[in-house]
């Protein structure tokens, strides 16, 4: 009896996968580098061969395969197994990437879905979303992505590609955003936006010890900001206020739009503490409407990095 | 064998009443005067009256009743049939509504939803949403009012009072909303908003045909600023650019979030007609991503008035 799920979580940069049993605990996990420039048909054996690997670590063989699960950054065409494109992975145009892997690993049925969808449903399968059926979940990273569960669900759209979550307009003539719009909050709140701002106060001169950083490194990064937040610096209180307040106003998007009972912040921002999650809440308290008392919780992911193995893993436990 | 549906559209003003056979058909229909101010006994009582003699019109009695539908403004709590608080319904506070409306029709099954959910789910089945599983629904009116239909079926979130959607902030620390907060959509774009930014700017002295209007009638309502739009007065024309453009950001922002594959504006502001429409359609091609062709539709709803009680009695359809 098929008895292992796998679980493949696709980035422009790395590629981890995950083992699992069929309680989705973690048996082992690995990454591999990406290599997206040497094109699907490639990227697939790879991670057929480190899966292979993986498995025979543990005991195991692609034939103790129940099911696979793997998510990718979107467009894609979830539901057809195709991805569109992807804004990291230039070469991977329309690649039918669901029936290849699942080729790869012996016929096996593999459930494909949207990173940020997998990270979601990971963290409500087994983390910051456990025990709740309303939850809205973001990642805050080079980007913001996000996800949303309604009813125990996740929001897939008409053409699968709902809840680009960081792409709701906030500020209209704003910021410019790489996805073509102006006033997107990844613009302002993502830990590259963020970063970012910081750089350009410096550079017209805001009085900040974050300079000594710029022009040693010639850049700064979200995680100096929060360094030298944290050393009581000023500027770095107010970039963090701008993105914390951008971030409580999307919230409060989410609030009147899907009404979730948890709102779980995820990514590599979210190291930043406390600091950061009490600044969300307190503009999250000031700004929103005062119709009645919310009771929306908002806290940090629990699972990590593994938040998406685990997710793509427990989907394909779910088809199995 | 019980044959008839009703459906009861309760508003702040009126109360319209509407009698469908088994296929949805309008049979007759009635308005009342709501009368909120005499209690919600009273008011059960009369909207029990009125059905009556709305019945006995048709041939029919209470006992043909299969089930009613109710939709009244949130925050309720829906699924347990309580109206906390209306904001146009002062004596209404903490009301189990759905148990008085179902004891005086004869203990008859009462569903019970939100105004805007109930009239999104008429256009749904019977109007600009027929054929689709993914909308949005919008009613531009005194306020903006909200229902998302995802993979046909009903958003409701955590406390039954998700899509709020006139209360998303799109222009933080800008104008102040009813609900407390600042920036909402609604303050910019909903007829009242409309009219006022209208009327406020005719006040500091911009040039306007509308300035009559304001001198005439001390206000200057919606109609009026499309009524001069269509003379060609110019601030008439920002004004109504204005609105259009902040619903189109609305638009996108659903976009991003549930992903319709259609967006539907009902509501009184709609008489504005295509030159409303156009503008919208205009200013969410300009500002939406260009990482992939949107395929959303932008379109009016088509059953007016009485998609409120089309959809109530639709949802007392399917419990029945």
């Amino acid at each position: 009896m098929s008895k292992i799920f796998i679980g493949f979580d696709v980035g422009g940069t790395n590629i981890k996968i995950g083992c699992f049993n069929f309680d989705i605990k973690l048996i082992s996990k690995t990454s591999i580098v990406t290599n997206a420039d040497m094109g699907a048909r490639t990227v697939v054996e790879n991670m057929g061969q480190a899966a292979e690997k993986l498995l025979a670590n543990a005991g195991f063989s692609l034939k103790d395969i129940s099911a696979a699960g793997l998510g990718t950054p979107g467009p894609a065409k979830y539901r057809n197994g195709i991805i569109i494109r992807a804004a990291n992975m230039p070469k991977f145009k329309n690649v039918p990437i669901r029936q290849m892997l699942s080729e790869r690993l012996g016929d096996k049925a593999v459930v494909f879905a949207n990173d940020a969808n997998a990270a979601c449903w990971g963290e409500y399968v087994l983390g910051a979303g456990k025990g709740i059926e309303d939850m809205v979940f973001f990642t805050l990273g080079t980007g913001i992505g996000g996800a949303i569960i309604n009813k125990g669900r996740l929001l897939e759209g008409a053409g699968d590609n709902a809840t680009e979550l960081g792409h709701l307009i906030i500020y209209p003539d704003g910021r410019k955003c790489n996805c073509g719009q102006t006033g997107c909050v990844e613009a302002y709140a993502s830990a590259n936006a963020t970063a970012r701002r910081a750089a350009e106060a410096v550079a017209v001169g805001e009085k900040s010890s974050l300079k000594k950083v710029l022009d040693k490194n010639s850049e700064i990064t979200c995680k100096d900001v929060y360094e030298h937040l944290m050393k009581g610096d000023k500027l770095a209180k107010r970039i963090t206020d701008e993105t914390a307040k951008a971030l409580a106003i999307l919230c409060i998007n989410m609030l009147h739009t899907t009404e979730p009972s948890r709102i779980v912040f995820a990514g590599g921002m979210i190291a930043a503490g406390m600091i950061l999650l009490d600044r969300i809440k307190d503009y999250f308290n000031e700004l929103v409407w005062n119709l009645k008392k919310e009771k929306v919780e908002i806290c940090f992911a629990t699972l990590g990095e593994d938040a998406g193995i685990i997710g793509s893993a427990a989907m394909a436990m779910e088809i199995s």
